[in-house]
């Protein structure tokens, strides 16, 4: 099967590009001397986890217990669950240490901690348990002064529950676009969870792993001082988004949904599209950055970026691709002219790749993945959905 | 299973609710003496569309082929798949109407036209065709007063293919809030439809179908003068931006999800959920009109509206669940006032219900709902995925 004959819309990777971000982020890695832990609820698709781990990552994080469940299944042993525990789902997380797999738990607070060390009393598992730290006020975790901190270290300890280490993750990196203020980000976010780290040791409390990252502030930082691994997700595909934070170029870009024009408006310099935000997602990540590309980036069936166009509306199965009248000089040539008839420029048929604003939320919307090789040659690559 | 014991986040569907929804459209059409085929693309779901059809839907409407051939499997044969077709799946269609079912086709331009009558003739294959109309310049068709219609009409008839009628969606309705906006909106694409059947019988074109709808327009129309049928998609679950648009009060959605506290962030008045964007979808439809909601209205596991509260932001697998500053009087309550501490209001373990803005997007992110009656039993009820 040749990408001109498959069905639209499709999620395609293109694999050379993704196996390029793959090295460089794992590079980056050995030259600050840390381990990196993917997180893959990015791609939640086995093939890909196992090109990051062939590429040298160690253990993988995840988001959901239905992906460390599945990703067990497929012979990952050492995960992180990274999202702050809730204690009714820790018997199903239990299922999964019974089995084998070295699932890490993380807890941000005083009643989840005393929850897990009571179920820890009452079962008997050997929870190994890592605290969230808040580095930049973004979402959830503690900040490394508080005195929480230290509270949550004594109940895990006095409920004889590992603690593993210290985890922070610097979201608020999506919102920089400078590569000053993102090394900057970097080193707040490292400061913090080694300050955290230490704090814990200062009291007694065995402090091992200290766990930092984004996609921006990994591969922004200079140096890891104090850090043990780093996580990062979007990398392995990157998007519209990450390549307006200043952390791709579009040629990264290794996501791409596969559609065919349907229909235009001539009069409105629309052609209407068999991808709406069903296949893009509702994803408008690039809405409130310097360059808004709507819901995505049109290209040739080849992959080059189409200069002077976005897709400016999504409805379900309906996208609208027009003409936008500034040029930025990004994809570099001149704005589209309005002599151009729509429907000589597009017509029916003509297939076409859109580069999205977010990878994770637009292959989340596909039940597979098309994987592009340098040969031209497509394989299907499942992914999981749901909880 | 009860509500409480489920694994979150979990799409809920209240049933009773449903009921009242499907119940209540099907009497407006009585009333109006047209058919109803309802738009399954909100829930892809078997055991919705049942409902749909034992209250006296004729029919469906469908947005992929997916849809097509996953409700044929299921018993329904009279599908419309109202989605300009896009040439090259064609032949998937073929195979869905060589194996019975009467699967109703949709093209709104010439070159369209000229490819599935190139098609029916290499194949011998009985498509039956609709031509779709625009009669609010939302998105696909043709204005009733072009010339292109007409000439769609003769590529149809010289091809011997079978006209079945004409449609039209007027989605712009979604952007009006009033009844005397909607009533006129509805009667604008009555008219508009109306009037492009009206013309391709003029030049002596079969034309026996006329389609309309919107769930707004649907349930504002006054009278249907000449209209065959009726569609609409999002009135069976309603959400957050048709209660927006004012055709539905809180109490009549009846999709919410389920979810959990797990964290806060106590300075900032933040408790922290496991719904983020993936269980949510990042549907904003709120966002641009009177009320915002944010990415959903929170409420206590019966389903009642927690008043000055709503899901301010998200992440992947993390919700944020903060207090409003002010009170539109909407919940009927005071403003959250600042001295309550968010961990007492919300603590760990809580279990909520967050109505989404759009439940054609929420539904998307789940592979599951969870049906619960009026004896609050569960029942899970799975719906497609992809394309």
């Amino acid at each position: 099967m040749s990408l001109d004959l498959l069905d639209t819309p499709a999620a395609i990777i293109d694999v050379p590009r993704m196996d390029h971000n793959i090295a460089l982020m794992q590079q980056h890695m050995r030259t600050l001397g840390v381990h990196f832990r993917p997180h893959v609820k990015t791609t939640k698709c086995v093939e890909v986890v196992r090109a990051q781990i062939a590429a040298g990552a160690k253990g993988i994080t995840v988001s959901t217990l239905k992906e460390a469940e599945a990703f067990f299944a497929a012979g990952v042993v050492d995960i992180l669950y990274a999202v702050g525990i809730d204690p009714s789902k820790l018997k199903r997380a239990m299922a999964l240490k019974q089995k084998g797999c070295d699932l890490k738990l993380v807890v941000d607070n005083p009643a989840a901690a005393l929850a897990v060390g009571e179920f820890v009393r009452e079962q008997g598992v050997a929870f190994e348990v890592w605290i969230e730290v808040d580095t930049d006020g973004h979402r959830s975790g503690i900040t490394p002064e508080e005195e929480s901190l230290l509270e949550v270290g004594r109940i895990l300890r006095d409920a004889d529950v590992k603690i593993g280490g210290v985890m922070t993750h610097a979201g608020s990196s999506y919102e920089l676009n400078t590569p000053d203020a993102l090394e900057a980000l970097a080193e707040q976010e490292r400061a913090g969870c080694v300050r955290a780290a230490q704090r814990l040791r200062d009291i007694g409390l065995a402090c091992e792993g200290v766990s930092v990252g984004s996609t921006p502030t990994a591969l922004a930082a200079r140096h890891l001082e104090g850090v043990t691994e780093v996580r990062a997700g979007v990398y392995v595909l990157f998007d519209l988004v990450m390549r307006n934070v200043g952390v791709c170029r579009f040629d990264d870009i290794a996501l791409s949904v596969l559609t065919t024009v349907i229909g235009h408006q001539a009069d409105k310099g629309w052609a209407i599209l068999d991808a709406g935000w069903m296949a893009m997602s509702r994803d408008r990540g690039t809405s409130k950055q310097d360059r808004d590309f709507g819901y995505g980036q049109p290209c040739t069936l080849d992959g080059t970026p189409i200069a002077g166009y976005l897709l400016s509306g999504a409805n379900q199965e309906h996208g609208i691709l027009s003409p936008i009248d500034i040029d930025d000089g990004s994809t570099g040539s001149a704005a589209v002219s309005d002599t151009v008839d729509i429907r000589d420029r597009f017509p029916i048929g003509t297939k076409l790749r859109i580069l999205p604003n977010h990878a994770c939320a637009t292959g989340a919307q596909f039940p597979e993945y098309h994987a592009l090789d340098a040969e031209g040659e497509l394989t299907v690559w499942s992914r999981f959905h749901g909880w």
